[in-house]
């Protein structure tokens, strides 16, 4: 296994302002493996309670989503309710019941810790650590985080950054770490606290990519009709880590179209609930999104 | 000349977290003027008091800008107060005085009537028409407007959107126009209003140009440190006209190109208060920044 994702499975509530839904299938692990699986295998460390049903496993496994990592637990599986408003940038949570999750302690199946590629999806820190601890050489380790760890668990946080390659966050989570209020400041002051690479999301405002003498920027895809932004960030994740891994290196040129695959899976996550709409493409509307969003930035 | 602005000329008094100035040269057409002239000489029509200093004028002529279509009335100069909060995207008037502004009734100097570049920036859409109804066969002209008018002068300005060749408004006023709330489907609909082209505009998260086959995204110049954004949408309009008056043509690549040059104008605009910083670069300056912003977008 070359890809890995260690984070949640869940059963997500969601109110938007035209419908609502309960009870759906989500998390982390889920975007992430539905959107990476398009471009590499990928393999899913997680915890679901006994109420997960089976058919969703079975999905996994029928679209090259390696489900051995992801451990069955006595109790319910974790679940997440929120509701968005009008504006899409505004989310409550409603409810989160951690159940199986609060006691999840990553075990990485043995043929997957040669993996080359990981993304560490948002948990605590100290778990986080505890899964990148049993990967032995990864080439290239993304890190996801929230503001509750920005503030609670910092001593965690800053080991985690010093042994990740890459960082994602939202603009207010970079504003938070760093108490500068200016996107490139913090950025550069993350880019000191350990990553070699950070990814900055603005949701419906496009997401930048930031290094040493690397910067690029590249506006959301155009979506006609936002139906439930969640999982996009991670959705995003997916497009991106899997894109690397199926071309196996870190180029500048290749994190710049990985950019821009990450952001065409984010725009199928979020025309659907769940992972209604990103589960059912195939790689040629990939590509057509992808052609698309290029010559959006072709000056 | 070639290129015209018609708009206003003020004195501001702004207030930001940081510092506070009051009595500062300002207004549209002179953010535009000071914009635009780096690519094209640029005539500005436009009104103020008795109390507008000569030396800015002067300062004026010292660069390209064509100050006879500027009159002076008796009265005093328009005059406007803002504060902006902390995120600099929270912006409250809190005093505007029109003065001779009020009474303005713009006359287009003869030998500006042949201009083949028209640029009207935000006033009472009735106003906007007198000024257009002068210039004789412009090629391209680009209309600004605001939430005001939208509300209070929709009949006027539907007319005024079925006479220019481009629209330049931000996301909120693109929603209020068109009672949609994504930017894309509300684009849509105001192509259908007259203008060829639209450009929304999203402050610090960049701009859209949208057209007829034509869909193109940029970020803001990522400026290290905001001062005063006042300023900012004439500034890039200026940079964009300009641009554009420059080559001479609207092709969809000069389009493009323009919008670039706006952007950079646009960030030298908010480094400073006034047009402190904007009025003292150079074209080497304008240069670099067009070529940083471009490997911004580099795929």
């Amino acid at each position: 296994m070359s890809l890995l994702v260690c984070g949640t499975l869940a059963f997500d509530s969601i109110e938007t302002p035209f419908e609502s839904r309960t009870d759906m299938v989500g998390g982390s692990a889920t975007y992430f493996a539905h959107a990476a699986r398009y471009f590499s295998p990928v393999g899913v460390v997680g915890v679901v309670g006994t109420d997960f049903p089976d058919s969703v496993i079975g999905d996994f496994s029928s679209r090259d989503i390696d489900s051995r990592g992801i451990e069955v637990a006595e109790g319910k599986t974790f679940r997440w309710a929120g509701r968005y408003e009008a504006d899409w940038n505004t989310r409550t949570t409603l409810d989160t019941q951690l159940n199986v999750f609060a006691e999840f302690d990553p075990k990485i199946p043995g043929d997957y810790r040669s993996s080359d590629y990981l993304f560490l999806a948002n948990a605590e820190p100290a778990l986080q650590r505890k899964a990148l601890d049993q990967v032995e050489t990864p080439k290239f380790v993304l890190a996801d985080t929230m503001n509750l760890w920005i503030e609670t668990a910092r001593a965690d946080l800053d080991m985690l950054l010093r042994e990740v390659d890459g960082l994602v966050i939202n603009d207010e989570e970079a504003f938070l770490l760093t108490g500068k209020r200016n996107l490139f400041v913090a950025a550069e002051e993350i880019l000191k606290m350990g990553p070699r690479i950070l990814i900055l999301k603005k949701g419906e405002h496009g997401a930048f990519l930031l290094g040493e003498g690397l910067r690029f920027a590249l506006p959301a895809y155009p979506v006609a009709e936002v139906v439930d932004p969640t999982g996009a960030g991670d959705s995003f994740a997916g497009g991106f880590m899997g894109y690397i891994a199926s071309v196996a290196n870190v180029e500048p040129s290749t994190l710049r179209r990985a950019m821009l695959y990450g952001t065409v899976t984010a725009s199928f996550c979020v025309e659907g609930f769940s992972v209604e709409t990103l589960a059912h493409r195939n790689r040629a509307q990939i590509e057509s999104r992808f052609d698309e969003l290029h010559s959006l930035l072709s000056v």
